[in-house]
């Protein structure tokens, strides 16, 4: 059995003369990102698996999401410590929209041989900038060699047990809500993929794309203060992720465009193609909460929550359909036309090329 | 903004005029893979994340684990269904090697378009017979379009508080033991890659690749009777795994060909090369057991555990080495020669072409 390794065989990539073994890479993951034993964390990585312990009275949330290169993202135009940022925060978007408070995470990450060096270093920095803003611990993990980067979190959280907020529960007549401002990703992937993300003024545009800020803290105090039926993070586009929170609960919604809190586009890129509404409508990668809230809990709400605008959008229907009710009165269906990574055709409205 | 979705754009797959869109994939998972609510998990799959309700006085365990197409199985030769049942028998087995009871997963799947059909439907009849055979519940999971197969599970099940098995904990003059036999999934894996898998009569030599079995009942028994000071899983080889358990003990290891419990090789496959000492050290992928018993407590280890052979393979030993005495008793250093992802190089010792 003289052979190459499989591994070394099947990839076509140059082979660096010195790349680190796993042991190293572990070690390099555990020295720059959060790990530390804790009462609910009795042991740290390095062992066949991670051990939890509930606290009491708590449910735990888990959710996994991946970020794999040339699906999520490009190499070529994302930043590395976007990259290692997103791939946590993505993941944690997911508990904050059950309403809970991150924990732990656990992280698998396949890379090429020529991303173990330089790369990998902001990759961790990113991540550890995420573990650190959102308090979460790593776990564990998986590593191994592939041909392009691969990094999938499982991500987890506690709440309260009854107190998770599905996306089941909104009932005809709620209000629907959105926190901050729609399209704002969007619009920083399209400025990246065309090759307008060097202009100097558009630079603050690409934060959200590239930084998102997922919502926990507004999150966790809906939750706590039973305000929200149902609700979910706009990870799809609104569109996409209203019909989604409108077939679990069995409803329809009626939404206003003159409500809509879409992001501002400066003269130059609107003459440029780009619309506020249709990235709104659209745009994929916010990572903000949408939410119903029964019409006698609506007073209860704040304009904005910790500096961010909680904004009424529109309300739910008992018709399963999603309508769009237009700047001039006019209704129109609105179809999902956010991200679906197996859709093959476009949408029937007009969609946004996308990287979610 | 009327470009393509940049997953399309950067695809160079055959695009199929019917491919499934994301909510169809995700309900003929649902279909195929138990997923129930129960005390434990009281939402299944379709909600931003899993919920989870601890039992009293348990721990979690938790871990994750990659299966991963040209990195880890060839499309090729791997049937679907062994795929599927592979990615969760994996995951499960570092939940073994902890003690653990396994109780709920996530599954992280990323399909390329011309797989979304019938090679998905066997993937998940593997899964789903993996999923009944080792009781595991479908909690949540993550969907994407990818130009290879990826699949990422996370692992979840529960012990009593305080009994999991760490590697660390073996110490000078502990009795090593190996559950099974060593090396039958290497001499699988290379019957299939070096085409001789369709002989007849070596059939039955694939199966431990193709289907391992992890050793859940024995680990938890191991807990549960405090009986293995250390214990994991031999995932990427004895050899390696022998010295991850040593470097996380900080103790050595002396191991006796004479005792291993090396695959048999029939005198064709022997006379082609395939050795059963060198796959039993360095075989990977056998997801056996391997742990270490304090002296006085290895009369209460049975020969066989449900019709397992446990075999004692040496002793642990201070000097922190890893020797291996020879038949001939000859003893000479025993490297670390099973699979690791990032080594560029073949180790010193012959390493047997490997895809764990």
């Amino acid at each position: 059995m003289p052979e190459a390794p499989y591994n070394a065989r099947v990839r076509n990539c140059t082979v660096n003369l010195r790349v680190p073994d796993e042991l190293d890479i572990i070690a390099r993951i555990a020295r720059a990102v959060p790990s530390h034993t804790s009462p609910v964390l009795p042991l740290t990585i390095g062992d066949d698996a991670a051990l939890l312990r509930p606290p009491r009275g708590k449910q735990w949330v888990l959710t996994c999401d991946a970020f794999v290169e040339n699906v999520h993202f490009l190499a070529r135009v994302h930043p590395a410590e976007a990259v290692g940022y997103k791939a946590l925060a993505r993941a944690v978007s997911d508990l904050a929209a059950m309403g809970a408070t991150p924990r732990v995470f656990l992280l698998t990450l396949g890379l090429p041989a020529d991303r173990t060096g330089a790369w990998l270093n902001r990759f961790l920095r990113g991540l550890a900038r995420a573990a650190r803003a959102f308090d979460l611990v790593l776990a564990g993990g998986d590593t191994f060699r592939s041909t392009a980067v691969f990094v999938s979190v499982t991500a987890i959280g506690d709440i309260v047990g009854g107190y998770a907020v599905k996306r089941s529960g909104a009932r005809p007549g709620d209000r629907i809500y959105l926190s901050g401002i729609a399209g704002a990703a969007e619009l920083g992937l399209q400025l990246i993929l065309r090759g307008l993300a060097r202009s100097r003024s558009w630079k603050t545009l690409l934060r959200p794309h590239l930084f998102p800020v997922p919502r926990l803290k507004l999150g966790s105090w809906l939750a706590k203060h039973r305000l929200a039926s149902a609700m979910l993070d706009t990870s799809d586009g609104l569109s996409t992720d209203l019909d989604r929170l409108c077939r679990a609960s069995g409803t329809g919604a009626r939404i206003f465009a003159a409500l809509l809190p879409a992001v501002k586009v400066p003269g130059e890129l609107r003459r440029r193609g780009f619309d506020p509404l249709q990235l709104a409508l659209h745009g994929a990668e916010d990572y903000e909460l949408l939410f119903t809230v029964p019409r006698k809990r609506v007073h209860k709400l704040p304009a904005r929550f910790g500096g961010v605008p909680l904004t009424c959008i529109g309300e739910i229907t008992e018709p399963p359909q999603l309508l769009l009710v237009g700047e001039n009165g006019a209704v129109q269906p609105l179809q999902p036309a956010g991200w679906d990574h197996f859709r093959s055709k476009p949408a029937q409205t007009r969609k946004p090329g996308s990287l979610p």
